[in-house]
């Protein structure tokens, strides 16, 4: 198939254009480098260098014969991505062109608008650029389980039966979350939604939880081939943050209590989940809703498993309990039905003491790159 | 009270000017002329010439010995907007200032990028400058009864109670639209809602329903203080079009079956809802939410009401089923629950043949003035 990766360059999208193109599907790969600009801006820089994109590609062609296209720029600029969907008419658009942050979306009015903008112009860009020349091409959306927050009944996959005094119908789950960045996911999947029904349009959303690790079978080829990897508090999520505070011996910071309790997935699942989606496509006129997520787990819990993991391997792990800057509920039901990506046939990797000892030692490569100010960036939600 | 409206020129923003006004509030607008410029560039201009809001505003100073403050000016522009939030220091915020029209969000992708910035980019401004200036101040923010769709279940006032699998929870009504507008209000109310959680605000929702007439006390003074009145497909209520269409002897463009049943209110008493919202505010902390109407028709039963007042006046009026250029239900359950604002005072105007007898007087004097090409300017949904 022909593919467009939108948001090429990030922890997801280059992992993704090299698991594709491994598979002898056509690459067209779209970033503007936004994580790599703002996470200079904030001192907040990925843990393991990487190539710029177009390096990347050179790389990954000389590592494994296979040749990916890639353009550098915005897609919020449509004449821009319309050239794209011209030139390429790829078969399938895989949209992670998105500003991933929440602390990111909390720090500022600028930061919020730029997260709204970008977000959602991007969005509807992709959903007009795909009207306009091909509207069989499959959309593969990034949403996240933070679309559902922490409600206190079960949390379906994508849609909840209702049945109210008597008559009954069916409904996106009801959505509210935690912060601005992931209220625009929400705001994607109302628009998504609405042009799914309009222009019957065939769409993947796949509500992904945190994701952890570094290794796919592509990167493992060769290290400059690796993701960005980041570990601060705006850009990095809280597995992977743990791990190298581990391994630099600072006491993990635990948010409040730690008994948040979230939906996490390894990377090599994320590849999985979207390959899978890519392959069994959503049907004309179907806005098909995933949990893309592996195992629950609470903040504590992965606390525990990083302290037991990094004491074996010798590092002296603390763990601390820092003021929470998030508004969030620190005790909460949670209960998540995730049985879609497994019926496609997704084979989950879990998060085993080998998976984390595996992080450690590559992360322990990189010790002397790690920015202590970036752990705790004092961003703070009221 | 010290009141800010934002969209002080249009259809419900003067006339709010003026009713505050009139009861001795001190009243700020703000407006940018977007309908003005929109409805000349589409060749849709209201009815009723009206003059420009600074001379509006003379004119109610001569008429009523009332000042109001205003300001020209386009609130995505949040320096702007800032400026004005901490020269007034307003104790309540209405925010009117939104691309209104379903069809102007479905001509284009132009015109949808333009909505969709235009409606959440002035919604989270307000909501920053009322964080940053005094979070205290009440923002009622107008929705609408399209963000519910047409459910097969009963519409409650914005909130539902759901029991699944022995478990509840209380979340927002589910929401889910007819057009990439109605969907901007969505993603309004999405972020309106996160935003009262983590900040606290006070915010009112209003849910309201297609509106209709031109008369206020305040107008009645002069009809130089007339609202802007739109007949045309694109800014103009069905029931505003109507009227103007049995004026004109154009058949009523009923879009397919007509049996799509809406809530509606007279602007006599949107004026109230808003007063009434603005006197009794929302809690800190809270987005409450009313479903603002006061009765519901279907397009047929309007057609037919404006029909018969239409031939008692000695009009020839022709009823026509056009094809519908919208994508929404023709046949459809609706059972509205809207008892929030009866119970802060609410006193509905219903829509007799009185009502709209006089309606159809006013629109009389202005017939020559009528475009007939604005009635169907074929936008279409597909």
């Amino acid at each position: 198939m022909k593919i467009l990766i939108l948001g090429a360059d990030g922890y997801l999208g280059w992992p993704t254009c090299m698991y594709f193109s491994s598979r002898k599907h056509k690459v067209i790969g779209i970033d503007n480098y936004f994580r790599r600009t703002a996470s200079m801006e904030l001192d907040c820089e990925a843990l393991i260098p990487a190539p710029n994109l177009l390096q990347r590609v050179k790389l990954w062609k000389d590592t494994s014969g296979n040749k990916m296209n890639i353009h550098i720029g915005d897609i919020t600029d449509y004449a821009f991505l319309l050239s794209i969907f011209k030139e390429y008419n790829p078969d399938v658009v895989v949209h992670y062109a998105e500003q991933p942050s929440a602390p990111y979306s909390m720090i500022n009015r600028e930061k919020a608008a730029f997260t709204l903008q970008n977000n959602l112009m991007t969005t509807l860009n992709v959903i007009y650029a795909v009207k306009e020349t091909n509207p069989e091409c499959h959309i593969i959306k990034l949403g996240t389980m933070g679309e559902y927050g922490t409600p206190n009944i079960d949390i379906e996959e994508g849609w909840l039966e209702i049945e109210h005094k008597g008559r009954k119908d069916k409904f996106l789950f009801p959505r509210q979350t935690g912060s601005l960045y992931h209220t625009t996911k929400i705001q994607d999947t109302d628009m998504l939604w609405f042009y799914v029904r309009t222009w019957g349009l065939r769409v993947t959303d796949l509500m992904q939880g945190p994701v952890y690790g570094l290794s796919t079978d592509e990167s493992d080829m060769d290290s400059r081939l690796m993701p960005h990897f980041h570990y601060d508090e705006i850009f990095g999520t809280v597995l992977n943050r743990f791990i190298v505070q581990a391994v630099a011996e600072y006491p993990l910071t635990v948010y409040g209590k730690g008994n948040q309790t979230r939906g996490f997935l390894n990377l090599k699942d994320t590849m999985q989940c979207v390959y899978l989606s890519a392959e069994q496509p959503a049907e004309h006129k179907q806005l098909r809703i995933f949990n893309q997520l592996t195992e629950a787990f609470s903040v504590n819990q992965l606390a525990e498993k990083v302290k037991k993991i990094g004491d074996k391997l010798g590092y002296n792990v603390a763990v601390n309990s820092v003021k929470n800057p998030r508004i969030e509920k620190e005790d909460h039901y949670y209960n998540i039905h995730y049985t879609g990506l497994l019926e496609l046939g997704l084979q989950p990797h879990f998060l085993t003491d080998d998976v984390l000892e595996e992080i450690f030692k590559v992360v322990d490569k990189y010790k002397d790159r790690i920015n202590r100010s970036a752990f705790l960036k004092g961003i703070k939600w009221t």
